[in-house]
């Protein structure tokens, strides 16, 4: 038998947070009791069995301390950075931890970036399936996960039409997904670039194929049975395929010498990236199926 | 013979001011001595011949009063409302005003809106084209003509794959609109929309025409030798014909019946709705060929 | 007890189908037994109880034909406009014809500038809430509503950045929309613009107001209890409001002397302007909530 | 002296062939005598000193075959692939080849890719300060690129707000590329994308610098000098700083061990990329100053 669950959203009013009312408003077990800004003091989730953090991570990090401090502390799935090295809670990657979430009081939902681009490494490295040599993954973000505060760059008429790079060697995701996928940071380049759209993110990742490492036979061994990670081989992904679902897809394509394959991975940045993925999460914590409220 | 003369742009780092220094730097006749912002002093446009204000109203009357008290005061045209209804200034739309234009100290550069609504109405109203009756102005603008100052709904995710009609029966430029074209502002319908672009301005007026009225006659008549209005007759202006080009293009078709009349006017309203008009303005009052630096 | 029947989609592979494909996925009470392209056979249907035609005029006539003479005929959403004339069937707009759409064997889905229209004007009508004048429709569309269809003005660089009138005084939906509405077709002015977008439209209306009318009431009093129909006053809608839902949002403002006002009405093309609304009308003919699928 | 000279454009319908004809509208020296489209003869250009062919490959072997035969062959910019790997024509890339442009009777004009690949890798190949490594190009170019030709891909819903990686490992411009920087194609990835926008090219680079090289004195001395190659340091260039101009800007960074580099370069693809370096070309070749009409 299913339950019903109390829900509070905090950061609601953000890109992440308005997404997560809009699928948790189809849920069958989740009733929104209270959808609060990043302003809102953590008494105001009082009642509730699950909190979502949609917040900065400060914001995050002071919720989740005071939370604790109750009577009847909820479960937390925070969408913020501020966990997702913390030994204290569980990395939301269903992937990956499907059955620690499962009795998580803390979870630490992924970044768009590492959703991504681990879902792309994590199984080569698995299955030593990856040669040594640098590894590169130019990532192409749209605009919504940067997040709702105004910023001169992503002005309407600053980004129209425009793509640039960013955070080259600098960007706070590499150790983040250099950890999940056990990958060395210091041969992982990491490109993050702006395009000039609202939603998807696509990730374009090079790597050496260890002798005789065949891709396919990995992934499918790794999401064979996965819900919401497609194999597409060689035709590649694009956004389209991707945007407004929980799925990430991946394609790949091994150059005809072997020692190099392009790897595609391709995801919603709110959805897969943040929202979706939370929601897969709080299916697992919450006994529902996984992808309730997801299809 | 004709001078090159010592030009100050004040509000340099806004949307017009920028477009201005990209127009200026091919002007034979121009040198920009001084790229200002909008917070600049007045002082420091001190030996300039032409000063142009891409500045907010408030700064442009600020800047007008006291380069007036200068020594040898520079001649102005100033892209800001403050002047447009000011007897002191000469209204800067190169198709009604051109000989005034010529002798100016004080030119007051219309808007985007008024460029194209005028550009649509006043032959008509001047040649008894247009019976009695409502007289509505859809317009649809790019995002540049609101400027380069952050705000929520100029936020990319905000506008992309937007649009909406805003200040409907409270828009500051319809009495612009009026007041230039001769028709009443209590019939005067005008509606600007805000596309998801960011340059361009379409406006559609739907007219009752006069008993008789030729149309195509009137426009031909009143803009025949123009440079910068090119007649379309039915075959309707749009964004691409204009974007980037000191054009003004219009289109119109009658009802069968005769009772009604749809005119499209088109332009870029960094061009000629902003910048290429105050450049067509300088070549006027100094002596240069008007469409010098905006073919 | 609700029952689950068997769907065939016909036109599957269009922008509507893919939508209808979409919706139907979700609905506990359909099970897709054929997405059929355009070029199918209608015995490719056999079996069907709902046949939902995403197809042209003319391909939907033959089916029509021919799945009358079937010994089971099954129950067909036409979202063509061949049957929205044709009083062998019902046209499926539900905010009007809901009583009939229920029983009905032949429901003609109406095109999206008609519901946005029709949604604006049919209440005020109805209530003799518009003094005779002309009426004014400036609607601004995405392009999806043109089709999957190759065309030199859908081509990406032919459309991006830009947007244009067209088929002025000629669109075919106008008389759509007069009968619907009960307004004459002599006096009513439809503009569909195309907008740089791929899904949204947003129709902006013009008219006068009877003397004493009052629109907030009017509509109050047809649409308050309406699932998908949304009242929001002096905020005007926009197509962010809208898109990815099945709600019609109507917004309205009238001039301080009272005798004109702007209507704004908005719509996602493809859902309450196609898809959306064709579940819609299965649901009532399948005894279904009315939602299902569409919240 | 500088003389006028009788042009031809041929294929001058194309997204490459308008911007030609744009751009020579400017130009003081070049009378476009003939804009033909690619279905032409070559007859049609008779008596022009200069023939641009913005055509697809086969249309320019055939009419640069013919033009050979006339009595007063003109000289021929082409824009197309056909001639760029042949030595009976000049490589029009200004940077690498000016002398041999100046007097060349058949320039082959690069691509796009290339244009902006060849930028950032040639003066790094040149001066040996790439290590042994794998070299990566991960390209992001706008529509236009891809012709004016109607495409199920290129129509605009399928490109708004999409992003997708096409011919991995197989595009024809690799060779290109490889063979004018003088790098192995079997160590060299090149992955183009297709961006949702018209015009603009972005290529991310990565490479192994040789030990002790010093990328920022390596590109000072290949362009220093030259007019259409900007040199931005660490500030990565986007696409919004070169269109609509004929710059080819270059950022990079360096990783703080040493042992990689992002480079990003950046252009316009119908400018740098195809008709401005045609004109850059021309002026070479006409002995007009090499910026005429392009600045």
């Amino acid at each position: 038998m299913m339950n019903n669950y109390s829900i509070a959203v905090a950061g609601a009013t953000g890109y992440a947070g308005r997404e997560l009312l809009r699928l948790l408003a189809r849920h069958p077990g989740a009733t929104v009791a209270a959808g609060l800004d990043s302003h809102a003091a953590p008494a105001a989730a009082a009642g509730a069995e699950f909190v979502f953090l949609a917040t900065p991570p400060e914001v995050s990090r002071t919720w989740v301390a005071a939370l604790r401090q109750t009577a009847r502390p909820p479960r937390v799935i925070d969408l913020s950075p501020a966990f997702r090295d913390d030994p204290a809670a569980v990395y939301g990657w269903p992937e990956k931890h499907r059955a620690a979430i499962r009795n998580a009081a803390l979870v630490a939902n992924p970044g768009c970036y590492a959703t991504a681009a681990n879902t792309a490494l994590w199984p080569l490295v698995q299955a030593g399936a990856i040669a040594p040599a640098e590894i590169v993954c130019d990532a192409k973000s749209g605009a919504s996960g940067a997040g709702r505060g105004l910023r001169q760059d992503l002005h309407f008429c600053e980004l129209e039409a425009n793509c640039k790079a960013y955070h080259v060697y600098e960007h706070r995701h590499a150790p983040e997904i250099a950890a999940q996928s056990g990958i060395e940071l210091a041969s992982f380049a990491f490109t993050p670039h702006l395009l000039p759209t609202t939603r998807g993110l696509l990730a374009t990742h090079y790597v050496r194929p260890a002798a005789g490492a065949d891709l396919a036979a990995v992934y499918a061994a790794a999401y064979g049975k996965e819900p919401f990670v497609r194999l597409r081989g060689g035709a590649l992904p694009e956004l389209n395929d991707v945007n407004f679902t929980n799925y990430c897809d991946l394609g790949w394509k091994v150059r005809a010498d072997g020692r190099q394959a392009v790897i595609v991975s391709c995801l919603d940045n709110l959805v897969k990236g943040a929202a979706g993925q939370a929601v897969q999460n709080f299916n697992l914590m919450a006994g529902w199926p996984e992808a309730t409220a997801l299809a």
